[in-house]
């Protein structure tokens, strides 16, 4: 696995357009409609928010990929300023107005066009505009990733793109992830957009599994705000044109270096995401171990994570280990009260169910001064972990979601 | 029922003394130890917080509760300034000390003794220092229930009295109650401590039945930041001095203006701690209706109450309403998304799906300029409602959380 830093990459069978419309309004006219096409069908996989109130381009995402067990792929519309949701059926018109259109243009089914929205929640979104627009693109075909990123971006601060190059067989495997999110951001999912893209010869039954693995202990281990989105989406596209065998389980091991490319991307991007919090000034990983089970251990960290109180004591660079406690005494989660160990960086702060003796408040504040901080958390009760990571709270964020209409 | 506006009342046969013992560090040196005597025992009945890590206190006082179907009290003990939670068996050593001298000087057993302790967590509370405090206290014992409200503060910036008089079978019952909290409010139970007090015969096991059931409305009702505290404790004691006759089922029509009145005195409570929220600018109630069960409605207002984004969209007076979808779709409730009505203030702002055709911004927003907001959601589904008791998320909370020890 290679992790590049040099930002761009090429995939053969992939056209990257963006172009301004209009719906995101800026100052100085950035691009808000992305257009991702493919020139023959590719495989495709996703992962989408879990809320039950979901945007009308998730619902569609979800109706094409559910429409067959190979479900393929010509074109990915995506665009920021609206996010077409609660808009009703005629959101749902839109989408399909969006994609009948397309579908023509492209000659392929309007099953193969997958569309994904962000911004504003409950305005509608004018497809007229879209499609108008496809027109500016047609001309600019090159495979700018940095200017997809840019085009997806709302209260973002800077665009989130990862690259990572591995081997299947032998073969080259390139792999370009873009991603959004910065506010309404909590797991399942956290408020985001994901678009991958892959040269792997993998239909889409495989990259749906190897993308839900991976996407467990990336987009939903993070937490900014603990408020989840209408619209996350995740969409996994492999365009198939490397040449090495046809692999039927995504447990065989020669997809073993593939996968934890693919963890490692989505982890990047995820980690791009909180860094990118509204308001954060710390990064902050929470890691629970010692928890009776997976999920146990993830509530606990989630409880933690999301914890006015421990933002706002990370925030201020407050060594206050009590609202820890507090955290994980409110998840509802087992823990041997006489048997948490708290460490804040390296420094342990309760042993046998108080303070430790040895505890250096100076020490953990010095760690807290950090721009990353860790804090890892040891219930006592068993043998499993989990992993979150989010940011602290901050002026800042009250500032950017009071005062302003996002 | 009488709602008294004037903050005294007498209840034969308690002694309310305060003192300073230097345990909460406050510039004017106010008072922070409180003690209640019963000068015979009395009926008594408490609910706690569910916190897995809750304090040696609310462990001692449900230990007692629990030791006898009728239990009785013949003192309460309350700190300010030191919360005694997770200070591991030393902790639990310093409430059995104080409860061994208090129930000697009493000439009581020591299971009627009762303590609650607010204040930091962690570190140890010494029990010379409350028990050396008893001394200075036996010569003052006026029934001032403003001094005893002030000594349970901790964060608050003004003490929490109400008062109520009702009739049982035409005799005149008082019932008072005190209560604080301010930050790390969430239900099951708030932060927060309450004591209430009545002359009623009523036996410990009624009591329990008739608290728990006012609980559920009001102080299970309200959130400021979601956090939930070690140390939540809710005593309810009655001196049985009215002469009714004994009532023996809670249920009893007799009771009826007992318990509403007893409802009505805990819900002002509830709600004069969410208006001393940390930082709060806007009280604010969120009632949902149309919901599945009971507990769904809750959890939606609770999903609503407690989003950082709704909640700082109301400190800005921003009536951005697709910041209260996304909070029912993350609930995981059962909505449907065609049915929701949501209205702020009377302002209808959806219907069908989308947003409502006559909906104004202007007139949404006029309503937001108000101290009071209120939000309703009818989600479509069924005949079940509940309602929340919240406060915005301001500048002032991260002031409050960040930048100072609590």
């Amino acid at each position: 696995m290679k992790n590049d830093n040099k930002k761009n990459i090429h995939l053969d069978g992939i056209k990257v357009s963006t172009t301004f419309s209009g719906i995101k309004k800026t100052p100085d006219n950035e691009h808000d409609v992305l257009l991702i096409e493919f020139d023959k069908p590719c495989s495709i996989a996703g992962v989408f928010t879990k809320s039950l109130t979901s945007s009308a381009s998730v619902n569609q995402c979800r109706s094409n990929l559910s429409s067959s067990k190979q479900a393929t792929a010509r074109a990915i519309v995506v665009n920021s300023g609206n996010a077409n949701a609660f808009t009703g059926k005629l959101g749902e018109e839109t989408v399909s107005k969006i994609s009948k259109f397309l579908s023509k243009l492209l000659k392929s089914n309007t099953n193969q066009i997958y569309t994904a929205s962000t911004g504003v929640i409950g305005e509608q979104l004018d497809s007229d505009i879209i499609i108008n627009s496809f027109k500016s693109m047609t001309s600019c075909n090159t495979q700018n990733w940095l200017q997809a990123a840019q085009a997806i971006k709302t209260t973002d601060t800077f665009p989130k793109i990862a690259i990572r190059t591995c081997k299947i067989e032998n073969v080259n495997i390139d792999i370009v992830g873009i991603a959004k999110g910065s506010g309404m951001i909590a797991p399942d999912m956290a408020t985001m957009l994901g678009f991958i893209f892959t040269n792997a010869n993998l239909p889409s039954n495989i990259l749906q599994k190897i993308l839900k693995e991976a996407n467990e202990t990336s987009f939903n281990s993070i937490t900014v705000d603990s408020d989840t989105s209408t619209s996350d989406t995740v969409l996994f596209s492999a365009t198939r044109r490397a040449k090495h065998n046809l692999i039927s389980k995504h447990t065989d091991r020669r997809l073993r270096e593939f996968r934890n490319s693919l963890s490692s991307l989505m982890l990047e991007l995820a980690k791009l995401i909180v860094k990118d919090g509204e308001g954060a000034s710390k990064f902050v990983t929470i890691n629970v171990t010692g928890a009776r089970t997976k999920k146990s251990a993830k509530r606990i960290a989630l409880s933690i994570a999301n914890s006015p109180l421990v933002k706002t004591a990370i925030a201020g660079e407050d060594a206050n280990w009590g609202r820890i406690i507090m955290a994980i005494g409110k998840s509802g989660e087992l823990a041997d009260r006489d048997n948490i160990k708290i460490y804040i960086g390296d420094e342990l702060v309760t042993y046998k169910g108080m303070m430790y003796k040895n505890y250096s408040e100076v020490r953990a504040t010095k760690h807290l001064k950090q721009s990353e901080v860790n804090l890892s958390i040891d219930v006592g009760v068993g043998k499993s972990c989990g992993k979150i990571y989010t940011c602290d709270l901050t002026h800042k964020y009250i500032e950017i979601n009071a005062d302003y209409r996002s």
